[in-house]
C-alpha cells in the first residue's frame, strides 16, 4: 500500500526494526505472565509509553503492506504470521522443499493461549491458513483463501515444538486445492483443507 | 493451569495489568508503522528491554490459564482473542443477546495485516473460531472446536468497523452446530460454520 521508504534498502531497515520487534515479543510474553506489584507495573508502563511516543515521531499513516527492494525481494513486514516487524507474528519461517512440501517449525508461548495451557483453536487456524496459502503463492502473484476447513483432533500444546505443513492436492484453473496439518511431537493435532484462488494476471 | 494469585481479587489485578496491555498494544502498532531513524529505534528498544526486565522479576512459569474470583467470575487473561492482559488480543468484547445471538464489534489495525491493507485471512478465522465457540460455551463448561469451515467472499479491510456474529443452528448430544460471519460496513466478508464439542461433565 505504501511506496518503499526512500533511498534505503528494505534489508537494511530490517536490521534496525527486526530486533525492536523481537524485544516487543519478549515484552508481550512477560507482560502476560508477570506478577509484578502495581508500582513496578506502573513504572514499566511509563517506559513503554515513552518508547511508543518516540517511535511515533515518524509514522506511516496506515498498515505497512509489502515493500520491494531494488533487486525484487519482497518484505511482508507487517504480516500477522510471518512479519518480522510485527510483534504479534511468532514470526513463522516458511520453508519450501523441492518436492513441493511447505513447512514451518515453531514454538508458541503464552500470547497464543486459548484453553488453559493450549494453543487457541483460532491460532491453529491462523497458522494453517498461512502455511496452506504459502504453497499456492507464486512470486509476484499472491493467492487468496477461498475456503478453509479445519478438523481439530485434540488440543495443541503451548511451549512445545510444533510443525505445520502443507502440500498441493490438485489444481483446477485458478483454484489450488491444498491439504495440510499441524502436529506436535505425538502426531497431528489439527487437519486442514483449503482452496486458494489465484487472481488472473492483468 | 495456575491457582489464583493469593489474597488478591482478580478484578483488582486487572486494574493493574489491563492498562499495561493497552500500552503494549499501542507500542505494537507504532513499532510496525514507525519510520524512526536507527538511533531512535535503538533508544526505544533499550526502554522496552528495561521494562521487560522489570516485569520479569516476578513471573509465572508458564501460560496464564483461567483465574476464578471468590464470587465465581472467570478471567481468561491470556486468551489470544479476548484476554485483556494479552497484547496480541485486540481484545474482543463478546456480547450475548437474549435471543441467542453472540456478537462483537471491533476495528483491527496494522498488527493483523495479511494482504496489503486487509485483515489476514487467518485472523478472520481466529476471530470467527472464538465468536462461534463463545455461543457453544456454558459457564464452567467450555466447548472445544471440532470442525470449522470458512468461506472467504472478499477481503476484510483493516482500520474499518467490523462485526462478527454467530448463532446456534442445532444441537445433537455433545455437538453444537453454529453458523456465523464477519462483516464490514458493506456486508459479509467471511462466512463460517463450526461444530463445537462440549465434553461430558465428569
Amino acid at each position: 500500500m505504501h511506496d518503499p521508504l526512500p533511498r534505503v534498502d528494505p534489508g537494511q531497515l530490517e536490521s534496525v526494526y527486526a530486533p525492536l520487534a523481537d524485544s516487543i515479543r519478549r515484552l508481550v510474553d512477560v507482560s502476560i505472565r508477570t506478577e509484578a506489584d502495581p508500582a513496578t507495573a506502573a513504572a514499566a508502563k511509563r517506559k513503554i509509553d515513552s518508547a511508543a511516543d518516540e517511535l511515533s515521531t515518524a509514522l506511516l499513516p496506515g498498515p505497512v503492506g509489502v515493500h520491494r527492494s531494488p533487486d525484487g525481494r519482497t518484505f511482508a513486514w507487517g504480516n500477522a504470521v510471518v512479519g518480522v516487524r510485527n510483534p504479534v507474528a511468532p514470526p513463522l519461517v516458511i520453508h519450501h522443499d523441492p518436492g513441493g512440501l511447505v513447512w514451518s517449525e515453531f514454538v508458541l508461548g503464552a500470547a497464543y493461549e486459548g484453553p488453559p495451557g493450549n494453543v487457541h483453536g483460532g491460532v491453529c487456524a491462523l497458522v494453517l491458513d498461512h502455511v496452506l496459502g504459502a504453497i499456492a503463492h507464486q512470486p509476484g502473484r499472491p493467492a487468496y483463501t477461498g475456503t478453509l476447513t479445519l478438523r481439530y483432533r485434540r488440543q495443541t500444546p503451548l511451549q512445545r515444538p510444533l510443525r505445520a505443513e502443507a502440500r498441493i492436492e490438485r489444481t483446477e484453473g485458478v483454484k489450488t486445492f491444498v491439504v495440510g496439518h499441524l502436529a506436535d511431537g505425538d502426531g497431528v493435532t489439527v487437519e486442514a483443507e483449503g482452496i486458494f484462488i489465484q487472481p488472473r494476471l492483468g
